[in-house]
């Protein structure tokens, strides 16, 4: 299976990386960065390209655009996992939609396009018999779309409940562990390298909220935006406030809750006991999924990290291969 | 999709309720409990026959065994849903290799089976081109194998961490909730439903042990068996040692644990920081994968439960006639 990789961040770079080291069937005969393109149909020698991308910070030929690569290389599957704009969701829609134009699978990371143009996209792949998967853009490393698609199959999904926050959940954890102030446990998530410098997209519970939408539209269909979404964020929390919780045997946590029977679409912080699955520490994701047949079913694990989203993609395009492999 | 479901006890009435009740194109045109059975290639009618089963304490012809039911019906699947044996795993491998001769997939959710004779069961599948599947034999309503299969493909597994048993979890809940000793919260166990009369089976470990040879021999194919595993059971625990692991953070839960670098393989009562994933409440199942790529990945859920089982065979069936009518 040839895959065209666009995006040399800490993403595309763990993807290309296990690509190379394991021996999975998947060659890369495409490949850019923000300034630079390569192809090759026989495939891209990709420790090369990696270490060309360290030393000179692109990888490629400065006269290929991703675009390029995009339309002319040779591949079954574009991988793409350049940075998520948040407004306007592009290049990337661009790049999906030029990929579906020529019938290439897609495989993403990117939370714009999923969370924006959606209803667009799927149509798009359904009309030219093509993949359009995306697990990496929820809770990193967690398979949940397969989970929903497979393991819970036959199943109907009632209501979902989420940590899909990591700066936001080792804030709270820290708050509650130590005391901190807001403020305090912000610059520690700062110094970890877990918040941006501007904070508010975490904080505000806006990414949470993106990918609230991307579940409710992935299992209800209901084409449902951000601006539906009821969000509130974590940044004027009080100790104050957790330590009441904390009397209780409860804690707080930030959560995406999807319920369809009461109209809820919702991020905010919520009291919950301690001993409830989603109750997890650091930057750790959880998801709890509430189904007719299996009940409560919670998944939890890493919601970033770069070899840890490649998990996600990699096992997108192994099911891509074999589900499509078997149809042809 | 024809099956024929073989057992009818709360897993087999379980499965039956649910496929009638939910349009997912299965059709039950076989079925036999341990002393009658019934056959029609049109399809049962599901409703009457439980409500039989309900009256009489059998559905079907007393001149009619299970055998030949999986001998003779019109099915494409076989559904094995009988209790398990522990010793001989009979006399569901039998009816397992009835079915494999005349080439139909099985699905079941009895651990004699796979714990048992796993190899011979997976190469009768694979020499006859159909599919055995068993997500239910581990852990309920968690799809912990589609999983393994899907949702982390492309990962090694590294190690495996699980609680298992639903009664050992509810009485060191207990135990540690209420400072009740070992024998309180067996007997609270047993009043709840969560024990047999003969609890030695659970409170042992050899239930957990069990399905964590099920678990070795998928991920890696060993062929290990029941008197490999390292097992302690929960039965000589005391209140004491319960409460010096809570001073410290931590408390004490029956861990079924796979290492192969470190060829570990046991099922024993471990002390466990309280806010680790793993770490659940009452009789929830709960399984930590650790992998490559992915890192630790945890799945909580149901362990038992007529419906929530149901829905890890459902899973199973949907499966098959996915894979098997793309590949046809």
């Amino acid at each position: 299976m040839k895959l065209a990789l666009i995006g040399m961040g800490s993403v595309g770079r763990g993807v290309a990386g296990m690509i190379a080291k394991k021996d999975l069937g998947l060659t890369v005969t495409g490949l850019a960065d923000s300034t630079s393109g390569v192809m090759d149909p026989n495939g891209l020698d990709i420790p090369l390209l990696l270490a060309n991308k360290k030393k000179n910070g692109y990888c490629g030929n400065p006269d290929l655009t991703a675009l390029e690569i995009i339309n002319k290389a040779d591949y079954d599957a574009l991988v793409e996992v350049t940075p998520t704009n948040a407004q306007s969701g592009e290049p990337a829609i661009g790049y999906i939609k030029a990929a579906f134009v020529r019938k290439k699978h897609v495989v993403t990371s990117n939370k714009g396009p999923i969370a924006l143009a959606y209803r667009e996209l799927r149509a798009m792949a359904d009309n030219n018999g093509v993949a359009l998967r995306y697990e990496a853009t929820v809770a990193g490393a967690v398979p949940i779309m397969h989970t929903l698609e497979q393991g819970l199959a036959g199943n109907e999904i009632l209501a979902l409940y989420g940590v899909l926050n990591g700066t936001c959940n080792y804030i709270l954890t820290r708050m509650a562990a130590e005391g901190l102030t807001y403020e305090q446990a912000l610059m520690e998530a700062r110094e970890m390298g877990y918040a941006e410098a501007d904070p508010s997209y975490d904080v505000k519970g806006i990414d949470a909220a993106i990918k609230l939408v991307i579940l409710t539209n992935t299992i209800w269909g209901q084409g449902v935006r951000l601006s539906d979404v009821n969000c509130t964020g974590i940044d004027l929390l009080t100790p104050d406030a957790l330590r009441l919780a904390e009397d209780e045997g409860c804690t707080i946590r930030l959560i995406a809750e999807a319920i369809p029977r009461k109209h809820i679409l919702r991020v905010s912080p919520r009291i919950i006991e301690k001993n409830h699955p989603l109750v997890v520490d650091g930057t750790l994701n959880a998801l709890t999924l509430e189904t007719d047949m299996a009940k409560e079913i919670t998944l939890i694990g890493r919601g970033a990290g770069s070899i840890e989203t490649a998990s996600a993609i990699i096992g997108d395009l192994l099911f891509i291969r074999d589900r499509y492999d078997r149809r042809a």
